[in-house]
């Protein structure tokens, strides 16, 4: 394993309004004109960004006109790519699979900066307070926190851990989420722990000099085998860590960290597959409603509810396919639940109170990735191999737009900024 | 009753950067000078509006500088005054208890549009799909309905019901707010009941010709006497009215409105005070926090824990004087209260796991308002007397700014636009 830590600054920050790979132009062509004239003022509450993996760009959106304003190129390899956004709903960071972070300006369309921070990167985080991006990775394992202004480093955690050969080894990261009291919490791979970091120093302590800041992370061990995946519930209190080489879930609640990490959920995982796994499902949608929380069955055609009184299955929902993302709509009266491969053309409806599906839409091949409005009244899901974003009602179930995007992944709004963990 | 739907506009935007009325030149020369240059791109997201009820305007604030940005003047009586944002966090909605609705540019602090659209108000809501502003109106009663882009007419409900003489009557209408499906919910003071109109037209219908636009209203009757304020929960669900004229609280499940108006913890009101009540406390800040809803009693020292479960109380948590606003910090690990007249110079900080008073504060003369940024991290206090907000970090408890103000009241921050009920 190569440290590759090449910070690659872009001193000239690019105007990019209208620059569209050649490939891509014809495709484009329908798409109505970029609306967005980058001098003039604007709120940043209803934009958001769609990932164009293909072409390593990002499309600007606006919910209320629900149009594309423009798109911003040049962000390297965005598969699996996501998005935080800056408390002020201005700039949003883009994490790239090959390690480039980017901080782009949705009101200008600019890149404000751009760096290489590692060599192969899973996702990241922005702090409570907003002053701090910090970034997962698997190459070199590890966390680093970069100022969210300028992407100057503050700190890096090389996620270290002996392996059972008593030998000194750096973990890939993964589930990295941002945790009330300024910490940042994640999981390593390789060494089966979670993690806190503590982001607060001291009144008056000495500013960080090329990331070495003296930060206090908290350990846990032994919670589980491979964990490859995390969510936090919206009040910023349970971290809940996916297994991958064992059943059951890792629980931490951050209220009680003396308590260590708790297994919930025995059953969950692999191990109760019915069918090969085509893709592990994705945490970050799981859901939390009352007190049910619904979450993608592993290999079986079922969204599982659990009672998160004492973590147990309450029930079983039968759906179309594999489910990957169980996405609640905000009033949770709604589940939107997408699917794995060969079932991937499909979204199903969920009602949370009948606990069974009552819609099942066709919003194109390869759907990705599902974004509700901040109240709920939309929802806009990516069809990566239609090469579009449609745009749902969802109390009439009627498609109320249609956005051309090439390869549309992640679908990320602004308002996320304002959620704890999002 | 005089029918006063007068509606004023006021064509010429006026930009109102630095107008300072000359009594308060003096406090306000010690304040840090605008920051704000109106032609400058700027997110919207850390911004917020703090009501100067005594001069009529509102100072426009920035929750990440901490400072004010500008003041914009001009609002009509601003007593009791609350706001509501647009989607785009750019444009807010200042309800005046004069009547007098204003829709104000926080990026250019212009006015853009004002009407006096009653002789009196009490409040406001934006729709969840951010096309409408309602208001709640005392004289004459009922709600009107305005088009949030131009303040045009959309629609009225006068409020209409028959007296016990069998008389019709307009009755005043307090407790308005948004919940899903596009819908307002209101409660009439004189009446007793409480309404949902539906604001979703059929596609292709025609425009609304100056409020005259048919929209379903369902109503609610004998739901207790004279409800004088509502909320409702963080997930449109519940829709829950104080009421004035007799004990309990009046509960309509939105999700099932065929089960009716329920009365809920019938203990609840003026009946168990055993001081008198030197004001009524606000609906608007009490909180759910997982199966706890914790509220303020009336008249006793005291901040109530209902099970949500079965609306039973579940505990009594003692203070130190008359709570009127029980808010939750968004990650509902603290509850910070405030108090009636004598004790209004105090707030109190509830750990809510331990159902204690953990901290108590003097951030000045006559707190009136909190508001906690939107992951929680800091809260601002406006101390009427005191001609200041206070901003805390909730976490250390330490105060890390001190805004001068006149007179401030309600503070809003921008972030409400994206949250059902806010």
């Amino acid at each position: 394993m190569t440290l590759k830590l090449d910070r690659i600054f872009y001193p000239r920050p690019r105007r990019l309004q209208a620059v569209v790979a050649a490939s891509s132009l014809a495709l484009l062509a329908a798409q109505p004109p970029a609306t967005a004239a980058a001098d003039e003022l604007r709120g940043t509450g209803d934009l958001g960004v769609v990932i164009e993996r293909a072409s390593g760009r990002v499309a600007v959106v606006d919910t209320s006109a629900r149009e594309v304003l423009e798109r911003i190129e040049g962000l390297g390899d965005l598969s699996h790519a996501s998005v935080k956004f800056a408390r002020d709903g201005r700039f949003a960071f883009i994490f790239g699979r090959d390690g480039g972070l980017s901080r782009v300006d949705l009101l200008s369309g600019e890149i404000t900066h751009r760096i290489i921070q590692s060599g192969n990167s899973i996702g990241g985080a922005i702090s409570q307070d907003g002053s701090l991006v910090a970034v997962a990775n698997y190459e070199p394992g590890g966390v680093r926190v970069f100022d969210s202004q300028t992407l100057e480093p503050v700190a890096e955690f090389p996620a270290l851990y002996e392996d059972k050969n008593g030998e000194e080894q750096r973990s890939r990261v993964v589930g990295l989420v941002d945790a009330p009291g300024n910490r940042f919490v994640y999981s390593l791979f390789d060494a089966g722990e979670i993690r806190v970091a503590d982001m607060n120093r001291e009144p008056g302590a000495a500013p960080p000099e090329n990331g070495k800041a003296a930060f206090d992370v908290t350990r846990f061990t032994d919670i589980g085998k491979k964990p490859y995946d995390a969510l936090i519930g919206p009040d910023g209190r349970y971290y809940i860590a996916g297994l991958f080489g064992e059943d059951g879930l890792a629980m931490l609640d951050l209220w009680h960290p003396e308590d260590g990490v708790k297994r919930i959920l025995p059953d969950y995982g692999r191990g109760e597959a019915r069918l090969p796994v085509y893709k592990m499902p994705h945490l970050e949608g799981w859901t939390m409603a009352g007190r049910q929380a619904f979450f993608p069955a592993v290999g079986r055609h079922e969204v599982l509810v659990a009672d998160t009184a004492d973590w147990s299955l309450a029930d079983r929902i039968a759906v179309h396919g594999q489910p990957i993302f169980v996405m609640s709509r905000p009033d949770k009266r709604q589940l939107w639940v997408n699917f794995a491969h060969p079932d991937n053309d499909v979204v199903q409806v969920i009602d949370t109170e009948k606990r069974e599906v009552v819609a099942t839409l066709s919003p194109g091949e390869a759907v990705l990735h599902m974004e509700f409005s901040p109240k709920g009244e939309q929802v806009w899901v990516s069809a990566r191999d239609s090469n579009r974003v449609t745009v749902y009602d969802t109390r009439t179930l009627e498609e109320i737009a249609r956005l051309e995007s090439e390869s549309p992944s992640g679908i990320f709004f602004t308002h996320r900024a304002h959620r704890i963990g999002l």
